[in-house]
C-alpha cells in the first residue's frame, strides 16, 4: 500500500468544492480511486431526490470488469439501499463503515447464531446476490445530515488483495467528503439551471410583448424580428470591421432593445398605425410619441440604459431633424443609430399602408444617400458591407 | 494548548461547503477561532473582485480589542495587501504561512542586512503600522488558484502568550479551506441573486404585457390589476375556509394566469373593444377567440398548465353555457373558475363602453344569483365570505 490516505483525502476534498458540475466532479473522484488504489473498476450510485432512486453516475474500469450497462438505477427497496437507509440494518456495516462481500458470509452466520435483527439474515443474501450483479467487492455509503447520500462501488483489486479497514475508512472519509461537494453541485447546478429558464422566460416574454405590437398593426408582420437580426448582424460587423469596440453584454442588451424599439406603440391608436393615406400633422404627433411611451412601459423592468437608448432614439436623425429629442451625430446613442438603420431597411423593403415595398438594391442606395444625413455613416458603413457580402438577404 | 488542530480543521472545513451565505460562514469561522483559541479578537478581511479591494467582514472580540469600527476595507495599494499579493514579497512570508507582529523586527533587521528584496524594508514597516491599527498580532492569508482570497486577523491571546508555528500551520490551512467555501458561498448568492433578478424581471414583463392590454382598451384601467388581486384572495380563503388544498406553486401561477388572463385581445380589434353600442353577432365572434388567441400567444413561454388553463376557460359557465368550449361543471378547471368570478365582480363594478358601474352590493348579489348557474358555487362561497368580511373593498 503506497497510498498516503491523509495526503490524499486532503487533495481530493480541497478542490472538490470549486467543481460545480456535479458529473465532472464523480469522474474525478472515481478516476482517483481506480488509479490510486490499482482497482478493476469503481462506480458511484448518486442519491435523486425527485425519483427517491440511486443513479449510476459513472462506472470506470476495463468493459469486462465494470457493472453491467443495463443498471442505471436502483430504487429504494433494493437491499442495498434498504441495508444502508433502514436504521435496523444500517448498525450491521457500522463498524467497518462499509459492506464488503469478504465479510458478507460471516455476517450471515452471525445473523443466523444470534440473529439479532429481524430480517437480516434475508437482507444480507439479497445483498451479496446484488453486489455480484454489480461486480463490487465493497460498498461504501456516504451520508450527509443523516441521509444516504451516496454509495461507492469498488471492484477489486488488481492484485486479488482484499481491502484493509485503513482503506476502508480513508473511502467513508472520501465518500463523505465527496457527498457533500456533489450535493454543493447539484444545488449549484439547479439554480444555474433556474436563472437560464428564467432569463429565458423574460426573453420569451419580450417576444411576445414584441408581436403583440404586430398584432396591433396589420403591416409590420415579421418588422420586429428583422429590425433585430439585422440590427445584431450590424454590430457584429461593426466590431469585425474595426470600426466599433463594443462590451460583452452589448448584444445582449442590443437584442432586447430591439425586440423592444416599438413597444411604445402599443399606445398608438389601431386607426393611425393602420392608415392607409399619410398621418396628418395631428396624427403624426402621436405617432411620434411611440419612443417616449415605450421607456414608460419598459420602465418597470429596470432594464439597462443602453436598452431604453435603443427605444428612445431610434427615430433621431444624423442631422439632428429626428424625434423626439433632435439629438445630432454622436449625440445619437449608437443603439439607437443601428436600429435605426435596421428599422429603415426594413420599412422600405416592406409593403406599408401606404405605399408598395422597394427592392432591396433600391433601399440600400437610399440609406447610402443618407449617410451622414439621417444615418450614422459607421453603421452605413457595416450595413454595406453586410449587403454586399450577401448576409441580410434571407427573405428576398 | 487543549486544540486538537486536526479533529477541529476535519470538523470546521466539513460543514462549511453546505453553508451558502458567505457572512454566516465568516461569523461561524470568526467565532470558532476567539473561543477555541481564546483570542482577544479575530476578524477576516474578504475580497471583492468588483472593487479589487478586501472587505473586513466580520470583526469579532471585545470592544476595546476589536479591529476599529472605521476600517471596513483595504485597497489593493495597502501594505498588507502588497505584501501578500505582490510576488516578490510574498516570499517573506512562506515559512510561517503569515505575518506575525513579533517578527517584524526581526524581519526588518534581517533585510536590513541582507537586503535581498526592493523595497521590502519600507513594505515591512508600513505593515508593522497597519497592524497596529488593526490591531493584529497575526495575519493569515488564503489563496484560492493562486489569488489572494481573504485575510485572518488575529488579535493576541487572551493569556499573552504567541501563536507557535503549529497553530499558524493551522490557522493557514483553516484559512484556505474557508477561503474555498468562500467562494463557493458568493458564487452561489450571486446566482441566486441572478436567478431572482430575472424572475423578477419574467414577472415584470408580464406586468407590462398586461398593461399593453389595457392601453388598447380605454375602459378597463387598472381591470387586469384588480381582477388579479380578488383572484389571490378568493383562492386563499378557498384554503383557509377549508373548502380547497392548492399545492405550493398554485399561487405564483395564479398570480401569472390572472394577469394573462385577457391578452389574447391584443388580437381583437381596437373598434370591437371600445364599441359603445352592444356587439353585433360577428364582432362577438371575434371577441369570442381571445382565450384561444391568448393561449396561443403566451405559447412559447412554456407556461405551466394550469396558467393556460385560466387564460383558456375563464368565460366558461359553469352549466356549460360558456365559450369556447362549453365546459361544464368540474370540467372548468379551478384556475378559470376563480379568475371567472374576480372578471365578472370588476366588470359589474367597472364603467363600460356600453353601461354605467354597478355598486359592489348590487354585483355581489347578482353573483350570488347565479352560483351554481355560470359561476363555480365554492368560489362564490368565498367570494361571499371575503365581501362580508370587507375584504375586497379597497377600491370602493
Amino acid at each position: 500500500m503506497k497510498v498516503n490516505f491523509k495526503k490524499e483525502l486532503e487533495t481530493a476534498s480541497r478542490g472538490m468544492i470549486m467543481i460545480h458540475d456535479p458529473h465532472r466532479l464523480i469522474k474525478l473522484i472515481v478516476r482517483m480511486i481506480v488509479n490510486k488504489f490499482e482497482l478493476k473498476h469503481a462506480a458511484m450510485l448518486l442519491f435523486e431526490p425527485e425519483s427517491d432512486a440511486y443513479v449510476l453516475s459513472v462506472s470506470r474500469g476495463h468493459k469486462s470488469a465494470r457493472v453491467p450497462q443495463e443498471i442505471t438505477r436502483l430504487n429504494s427497496e433494493s437491499p442495498l439501499i434498504r441495508l444502508f437507509r433502514q436504521k435496523q440494518f444500517k448498525d450491521l456495516t457500522l463498524e467497518r463503515n462499509a459492506i464488503v462481500t469478504d465479510d458478507l458470509n460471516q455476517m450471515i452466520w452471525r445473523e443466523t447464531i444470534v440473529q439479532h435483527t429481524q430480517g437480516a439474515k434475508e437482507l444480507l443474501h439479497k445483498v451479496d446476490a446484488q453486489m455480484q450483479v454489480l461486480r463490487a467487492s465493497a460498498c461504501v455509503p456516504s451520508y450527509y445530515q443523516k441521509k444516504l447520500m451516496a454509495i461507492l462501488l469498488l471492484g477489486r483489486k488488481q492484485t486479488g488483495e482484499p481491502f484493509d479497514q485503513e482503506e476502508l475508512d480513508f473511502f467513508s472519509a472520501l465518500a463523505s467528503d465527496a457527498a457533500m461537494a456533489i450535493r454543493n453541485a447539484q444545488l449549484f447546478e439547479r439554480l444555474k439551471k433556474e436563472a437560464e429558464r428564467n432569463r429565458r422566460q423574460f426573453i420569451q416574454m419580450i417576444i411576445v410583448l414584441s408581436s403583440a405590437i404586430e398584432a396591433k398593426d396589420s403591416y409590420t408582420h415579421g418588422h420586429t424580428e428583422r429590425v433585430t437580426s439585422y440590427a445584431l448582424a450590424i454590430a457584429r460587423q461593426m466590431v469585425s470591421n474595426g470600426s466599433a469596440k463594443f462590451p460583452e453584454n452589448f448584444f445582449e442588451n442590443l437584442y432586447i432593445s430591439s425586440l423592444l424599439h416599438d413597444i411604445g406603440k402599443i399606445g398608438v391608436p389601431e386607426a393611425i398605425l393602420n392608415k392607409a393615406g399619410e398621418l396628418n400633422k395631428e396624427e403624426y404627433e402621436i405617432m411620434k410619441q411611440h419612443p417616449a411611451k415605450g421607456v414608460e412601459i419598459v420602465k418597470p423592468l429596470n432594464l439597462p440604459v443602453e436598452c431604453l437608448q435603443g427605444i428612445m432614439s431610434h427615430h433621431e436623425s444624423f442631422d439632428g431633424s429626428g424625434y423626439p429629442e433632435g439629438l445630432k451625430g454622436d449625440q445619437i446613442p449608437i443603439f439607437a443609430a443601428i436600429i435605426a438603420v435596421a428599422d429603415a431597411f426594413d420599412a422600405m423593403t416592406s409593403t406599408r399602408p401606404y405605399r408598395q415595398s422597394m427592392n432591396p438594391h433600391r433601399a440600400m442606395e437610399e440609406l447610402e444617400t443618407n449617410s451622414g444625413i439621417q444615418f450614422h455613416p459607421a453603421v452605413i458603413q457595416a450595413m454595406r458591407q453586410l449587403y454586399a457580402g450577401g448576409k441580410i438577404l434571407d427573405r428576398f
